[in-house]
């Protein structure tokens, strides 16, 4: 059976690392179905890359191997690890990026990247995703237990990003991502809010008060109105019809979103 | 054998929306080759999405199965259809969208996808590409007749673009492209023209008139000079030599394009 | 056993010309694992296309089948020629793209493409990459002996960039790529300068003196430092912390790169 091995960076479309990865993991494995999940985080942005891992791993089938590279620390002491979970193996950095992912299918082991066998001969001080996370996942997918990574680790980086919580009668959320169609995805989940919204809501995002209709789907919106749903990850995301929200709103990325708890009324609390 | 498996869609490569719609695919079919077609059709443009999905699908080989999703009316009442034809099988949205490249192949039957069975159990009110489109198209890939996917239908969305055609003296055209070289294509085929082109032809395009050569290839043209050719879909483009074009007459998409019919002449009729 | 195939192009992502090459390549050979190189070198850009090329066939395994078109002659009377080296064969126009790379693994034979019955049977004047390259590469995937494409050539077109030189005290050399991170390449390889280099080095870029420390890694920087080191690929680089050298000193590539040889003192010779 095929093993399935995505890869995710922050290295673009243009320059030729990824298909570097690529030949490496084909010269040691060949039998082996690659997947790209998105070559195009932000430069270094482990929050946004963790955010579009997560989103994306519960797709996929068990026995997958997901290899992720945004890196800005490669070269220097941060380690390597590998991530067994319940459905998959991750291997990249230890530097938070793979962990909301794995936590989702629950984190079994977490092994540093120590055994050179695994490795390319040489390895460049820059470009470990080349010589260092694909030779290894190559090898994950040639039948290797992850065990033999190297040691297991108690202690690795956390997740990037924090959960949404309560705080007095408010939801404290962020717009952790905003997506190509310009939707504000919160990190609002449906199973957090327990389809709790009626059909009018009220936010404040990034400290101004909107008011908009909780719809089921795009185009229950009129042309040009702003209006809050869950998208197809599960979480509660601002949408405009045929039209950037993010724009719209000229709100970006990280900017807090707050929704009040229950939704009987809504004050502001400033 | 393996079945090809073509993707067409406005998700852009940033998000991860095309990985899940893969990931959803090898889950039910191992034994499927994936061609990406585009993934940056302006979003929401139909048109211009069936312009590139009609450009391609002739190079495939018998037996694709081709999955186009640009979808603004994702979860509303539109709805989703397999579309039989003589060499292929296209998935996607009741919008129009693969019809032209269908027709292309001479359309056998239409089908609107209603049976669950081929669906993910979850299906979201906004990403059908993933939880209808792409499962119905693995099933099919593993061999399920597209008569399983739900009952014939005798009505469907048209085409989204009009076909070229004479008016008086003219042949009333578009710019129904303008490919990233800058070329501005027209929807003027080949076979239509018959070749009755002389050496120096004479449009309108966008009102203004332009009189250029009519060349075989891009290098027959001096550096920076705009010439006609049939490009290398068969369709009359106008090109400047490793220019754009588009810049450079400040053509965009949709622009009205007109030729004298026989250019034994020619004369505005404004 | 799979052949791998790779394929690097000026034809961008939005228009389907690379999912047009792959219809016609999977319509011929089945067995194939296709690795897309980079489709966004610069429209008619034949040197950076050469750097990206020659930068990545080394991590291929052998065997491999690499196509490359950058192509502003497409439909003249330039040859199409298959280059077969101890490691891999390059298909592609005779205009000195893959040259640089075919080199770096010893050039064996170059045959024209003269063979009809390896292309497709209708041959456009401005696609060669679909109606030629793309066939003749999927029939030596198949087994066929480059030998069968044509006779051997004696004379091609040369690679299309200088190597560094020494003239004077200085090593003579350019910026030939800037990566997507910003990082600014010169052709100063590692085997070159032989180490030679001392912890503070001075170059002349574009006219400029710059006096950098020279580091191993990105992260041994401070925050927002310009240095130099050698990048994954060998060649020495100018790069800033989490940040963008090109944008931060103003370069773009082809400027000048001089650096003293030896580095024992500095001097400007304007």
């Amino acid at each position: 059976m095929k093993r399935i091995l995505s890869l995710l960076t922050d290295f673009g479309l243009t320059d030729p690392f990824v298909a570097e990865m690529k030949a490496v993991i084909f010269s040691i494995c060949e039998n082996v179905q690659i997947v790209d999940i998105s070559h195009q985080v932000e430069k270094f942005d482990i929050s946004m890359g963790a955010f579009l891992l997560n989103e994306t791993v519960e797709y996929f089938p068990d026995g997958a191997i997901h290899v992720a590279v945004v890196d800005p620390g490669v070269g220097s002491d941060r380690r390597g690890i590998a991530v067994e979970t319940e459905r998959a193996i991750f291997v990249g950095p230890d530097n938070g990026l793979m962990i909301p992912a794995a936590r989702s299918q629950k984190i079994l082991h977490v092994y540093e990247l120590t055994n050179r066998s695994l490795m390319r001969k040489e390895i460049s001080a820059t470009f470990h995703g080349r010589d260092i996370f694909a030779p290894v996942a190559a090898h994950l997918a040639n039948g290797k237990s992850p065990r033999e990574c190297g040691r297991e680790l108690r202690e690795y980086a956390d997740s990037p990003f924090p959960s949404a919580k309560i705080e007095g009668k408010f939801w404290i959320s962020e717009a952790v991502h905003v997506d190509g169609f310009g939707n504000i995805v919160t990190n609002l989940s449906r199973d957090l809010l327990k389809n709790s919204l009626s059909e009018k809501i009220s936010l404040y995002v990034g400290g101004r008060q909107f008011s908009v209709r909780f719809v089921k789907t795009y185009s229950d919106l009129r042309a040009g109105e702003v209006g809050a749903l869950f998208g197809s990850h599960g979480f509660l995301e601002l949408a405009c019809r045929e039209k950037s929200a993010a724009a719209r709103l000229r709100v970006s990325r990280g900017v807090p979103v707050r929704l009040l708890h229950g939704q009987e009324s809504f004050e502001a609390d400033s």
